[in-house]
């Protein structure tokens, strides 16, 4: 069977084996509603608490901090949404390199009368100090920065940020969903009120996430009904995906030192290559993920890159593969002051835990050979 | 190991043999992130596609009809808040056994300025005929009654009541949680605008659901961000358990006459057992799912019997399971008129397809040994 070398980690990663194991009988003989006051239903509730105390344990939070929901999209539209519904429509800012699922919500909150701002960013990517002091002036009442970009890997600093935020009586969320496993995350170090993970960033399901949040941040569920999750999430707890998250999240953090190093040899030897190509990496000057690496080529279109790799046996991602069949250059791209025309031939590549050196050799190989064979047929045609 | 006999499948179903199946490679090597525009993104897009089709089939909709969520907790919660979210401020109706996941959000919005108001039971728990017209004269925008109820079983007359509604220019959607898989549900011959389903009700895993929703209905996402299910439910869509859904569906319908047959014999047994010791059947003069029986003996407490039971090794449910740790009585019961007194006393047995007459027969005479004992004690402490 025909198996690509996947090298788009930050869009999904592989369950880890050792999640498996611990699922599975979630999605069989244990398969109780976790509500039910009976042994099928303890059973669940008693998987639902560890998992909870591995989670908190995995960013230095409290269980009681942890709550669950169905992935990072549904974290964020609670944070935001959940927060805006308990207050009186004032400002909010947002990094400009948000995932959609802060930007959309923050969108549909500016319909609701809140007033949305958006932070901007240096040519790398991070969040520009001036702009943000400058924001802070104006007293939002949320602050929300992601930790790492998806894209980019771009790194803010998280504490700094929120020291200003609060010391300018802001609240501050930051979604970490990217930089779990790939860097040091610590709830209470970067003293932030609020942080976004998801399971199957880290060799967990799809499915399962979380919302860690302090006691200062009063929140309205985004999905009410039978009072789960404290109130602040309704529905019937999905056992196996949450048992999953909690080893998950656990392995990720054991293996996270280990995995930095394996990450970045092979990101530099991915870079080496493209040096040697003549192709630009973005960010390359802040701080990043270790494990992702974003890039285009002048002239050379992105889509087909990523196809003709596709064909070669090696999945990699063009712009975000989170935002589906967005036809748009990537907006964290256009925010650092990259040309439309530039950003559209982007190309992101993410390693992960399983990923091989051999793997790593076979791909800077072949994207050679294939840059090379594009800008040759691009030769004939001019 | 000691395994109890499982009569709470109105709580959770054991997942089918054939649905773990089919979920196992996209928990294994299957794990692309269907945005991906390479090969694991296209398996998992290609598998999502299958499941839309046997889902929209098994309900007589149309594949785009079908929007994928987290479960039916978040469907209802979309249809409500995501209709209210494209409109002023009107009135909304709601039946007042629905469950929480509709009665709560309607609660947020009736906050937010909407009128929201309670269609009346008769005592059988039944959509009260007269105060259905009286509501629809005032014009609602969307009228929300379950097909099924939950704890009861109670059928309500859909079709019926969607024409009259539609007749008043109302938006009807149906919340069929609990009738999939027990009874016919036709999306296109109920007449209705909506209609909510789930998977773990029907041998499916926690984790999936969908609102099925036709083309008259404007809904703004309640998860928004990169755009996924036609922009109405962002999020990385959760492959393995969206994979599970369908094929429980599809199986559910292939199965849903034989096991009607089942259950209304091993149902009868049990009412048997029941009238037998005195028991009064909530609903009983109503049409009914085919599976479930919602009692309660006066004097006896529902608490201390479902717990009796949990030890001598049946999983039963007091209340609803769905709802957590609701101390309240039954809202269901007290609205068909039964005194918060004897509701608090009321038990809910629901079997489902793997359920054996064996362990009816067991539950039969341990039911009976369980209320004499009961009794007993009550008489000498008198």
């Amino acid at each position: 069977m025909f198996a690509p070398a996947y090298l788009d980690y930050n869009a999904s990663s592989p369950i880890a084996d050792a999640v498996r194991e611990a699922m599975l009988p979630y999605l069989d003989a244990r398969y109780g509603n976790a509500s039910s006051r009976h042994e099928y239903g303890r059973q669940a509730r008693a998987a639902i608490d560890r998992a909870r105390a591995q989670v908190a344990a995995a960013v230095n939070a409290h269980p009681t901090e942890v709550v669950f929901t169905s992935g990072g999209s549904e974290a964020n539209n609670l944070m935001l949404k959940g927060f805006a519904a308990t207050r009186r429509p004032g400002l909010i800012a947002i990094g400009a390199s948000e995932h959609p699922c802060v930007r959309e919500p923050a969108r549909q909150l500016a319909r609701q009368g809140w007033t949305v701002e958006t932070l901007a960013l240096d040519s790398e990517g991070r969040i520009e100090a001036q702009a943000f002091e400058e924001i802070l002036s104006r007293r939002p009442q949320l602050v929300s920065v992601m930790t790492a970009n998806n894209e980019t890997g771009v790194l803010q600093d998280i504490a700094a940020l929120a020291a200003k935020a609060r010391a300018a009586g802001a609240l501050f969320h930051t979604d970490a969903v990217q930089a779990l496993g790939k860097v040091a995350v610590d709830f209470r170090a970067a003293g932030v009120n609020a942080m976004t993970l998801s399971a199957h960033k880290v060799g967990g399901p799809i499915g399962a996430g979380a919302l860690v949040v302090d006691k200062r941040v009063e929140l309205a569920p985004l999905i009410a009904g039978g009072g789960q999750e404290r109130g602040l999430r309704s529905g019937t707890e999905n056992v196996a995906a949450i048992v999953g998250f909690g080893v998950a999240a656990e392995l990720a953090v054991a293996r996270r030192e280990a995995f930095e190093k394996q990450a970045r040899v092979q990101r530099e030897r991915i870079e080496a290559a493209l040096s040697e190509l003549g192709a630009q990496i973005f960010g390359a000057g802040a701080e990043r993920l270790p494990n992702t690496v974003f890039f285009a080529f002048e002239h050379l279109d992105g889509e087909t890159l990523v196809a003709k790799l596709d064909r070669a046996g090696f999945a990699v991602a063009s712009g975000s593969a989170c935002s589906s069949a967005d036809p748009e250059p990537s907006k964290t791209l256009l925010a650092m002051g990259v040309s439309p025309e530039f950003a559209r031939g982007a190309v992101r590549v993410s390693v992960g835990i399983a990923t091989q050196d051999e793997e790593i050799e076979r791909f800077a190989r072949v994207l050679g050979e294939t840059v090379s064979g594009l800008r040759q047929m691009a030769a004939v045609a001019a």
